[in-house]
């Protein structure tokens, strides 16, 4: 069995029954029922993915992936695509958003090479270099990559994933990578069936006529080269990337450790889709951190049947929104484990209901 | 001059300048135009608040202000009157919800006797001590308190806001009081100028009856006592509550002193609506956590001319959303302190827009 076949066998359903444990003590704590809504739903989901009424939430990485696309030739960014290898570096002298963010989340910052167009040498021994080659194929003419290296893609995932095993509670997903909405939103179409038009957004903030061309070079790209909804690593190759297949990967592997997976917006649910299409039940161990600002998020997050957890209007990447949904998790988890239920704190129930 | 009017008159509107400053340091980070969204425009506020690029939000205080209400005997709480006691010797031993999200957030948690109807000295070390009486009178019948009772309120949460000015950066407000989501009701009722049954919810749980009672009882207190928007003194005497005063000096204290305010939900909205109408410059220092799931408070939200930031469902009130929304202000002051800009970190710009 490969690695990647060996990873979704491993992942189990969630803990229906941990799940019901958790309900039963959260509605016993002192406060009315559910009063906390949401972080009580959040913390119910952390039991059934740890079975333990008190899941391990502190130690936490954002692995932020990397890489380039051929369709940036296509004119689909606001910026050059130097620009991928030239954040790498900002990654690793601390003064990217997600460096920013990550300190306030406790979250130590792993940043993966999936196949960045430019000379990392300089940065050997802070990135992980999981190259696939120096940027994908441009989708718009040809597979992005062969499925040989796509199912490469995944298994550097599951790599990253299990060197980071005994150390990490919780992980969190971050991208980079130039034109990578285009891509994202070929995805997102396959996986939805929505009109391309409908899910295709501004990306780095590109003007109509950019868009038009975007949406045109994704329409043609789903024509040409037929992606198999049924078949994610058909989906990966033909439309993805090399970070989202690398993010795919390591979602189906924290699902397989049995640990909670942070998924950012656009393009962490692009691979959250891949990973569902290989495997649906590791969805279970999926975290939705916020509502992208780009157009096709809502139907993304519709089919993978959950709810992000925030909305502020954010389109960046780079794990930013996961860095900023982790004090969530930490606070649904102490729901659990350090408030008083009412017959500890001698506190009076309700009079009725 | 009393405290009161000294405090208001020591309010400055926040600083446009700073604000104008922070949103060029802003617009050129390593990322694309406002990708960040809303968390930068809490960063451009809160430069406007401190009138600096690097706002300090560190040293942070969730005050959470304890009362009984008089309308309790008309049974519109799920509760009995005793919870409010109860809760707070749960606050003090630390199990309940605020103290657990507060650990998350890295804030103190201070707690207030404003006026609970209980005996307290088990925890008087522990316990700020501003009791006005042991609750207010029933607004249903009459006034809630006297226009001096209202005064004192206010000045005592003026007072407890100075206590802390030394040591704490940004100031994030929390209730407790049995049936106080009833007075809070009235309050909104007063300020929005919608009707009573648009805007009271369920508060602990209640059923039709008890809601329909509750509504009842606010509708009759409105035209009984006919409280004056344009007086917040009058509102609050009429149909506040000893904490909801309190909220409101801590609210206009933390303004004065050109500080943050975290504001949490229904109730705490109710406060700031109180010192809004007493000084429209404070709502200027008010960031809004949450949306609370109590009907009326999308209205209020509006009044005060602010977005909240979470929308998790809840409804607990002692400050929780505060505390949950407490990380979001820290990762809001590390963009302006801790991003590098394009020509910092030698990114490329945007070709285009």
């Amino acid at each position: 069995m490969s690695l990647l076949e060996e990873t979704i066998s491993a992942i189990k359903p969630a803990d229906q029954e941990w799940r019901q444990k958790a309900r039963e003590r959260l509605a016993s704590l002192t406060m009315p029922h559910w009063a906390l809504g949401r972080l009580m739903d959040l913390a119910a989901d952390l039991a059934a993915i740890a079975r333990s009424l008190s899941p391990a939430v502190t130690r936490r990485a954002i692995v932020v992936m990397a890489a380039d696309h051929g369709v940036a030739a296509e004119g689909v960014s606001l910026y050059p695509q130097e620009v991928t290898v030239q954040m790498v570096g900002n990654f690793v002298r601390g003064g990217a958003g997600i460096n920013a963010l990550a300190r306030v989340a406790n979250a130590q910052v792993v940043v993966v090479d999936m196949g960045v167009a430019g000379d990392l040498t300089a940065w050997r021994d802070k990135v992980l270099n999981k190259r696939i080659r120096p940027g994908t194929s441009n989708l718009g003419r040809e597979p992005a990559m062969s499925r040989d290296e796509a199912r490469r893609c995944l298994e550097a995932g599951v790599e990253v994933a299990q060197s980071l095993a005994s150390e990490i509670d919780v992980f969190g997903t971050g991208d980079m990578g130039i034109a990578n909405t285009t891509p994202s939103t070929a995805i997102a179409a396959v996986f939805t069936g929505l009109p391309v038009a409908q899910l295709a957004g501004r990306g780095t903030g590109i003007g109509d006529a950019a868009w038009r061309r975007k949406v045109a070079i994704v329409e043609n790209a789903l024509r040409l080269h037929q992606p198999q909804a049924e078949d994610g690593l058909d989906v990966l190759a033909k439309v993805g990337g090399f970070e989202i297949g690398g993010l795919a990967g390591l979602i189906l592997a924290a699902a397989a450790q049995g640990k909670p997976v942070v998924v950012d917006g656009f393009i962490s649910t692009a691979a959250a889709l891949i990973a569902q299409s290989l495997c649906k039940r590791c969805a279970d161990y999926m975290i939705l951190a916020h509502r992208s600002a780009e157009a096709g998020h809502r139907a993304m997050c519709r089919r993978l049947g959950r709810e992000p957890l925030l909305d502020l209007g954010m389109r960046l990447g780079e794990g930013t929104g996961a860095a900023l949904a982790m004090p969530l998790l930490e606070a649904a988890a102490r729901l659990l484990t350090d408030v008083a239920t009412f017959e500890d704190a001698g506190v009076s129930r309700a009079n009725i209901g």
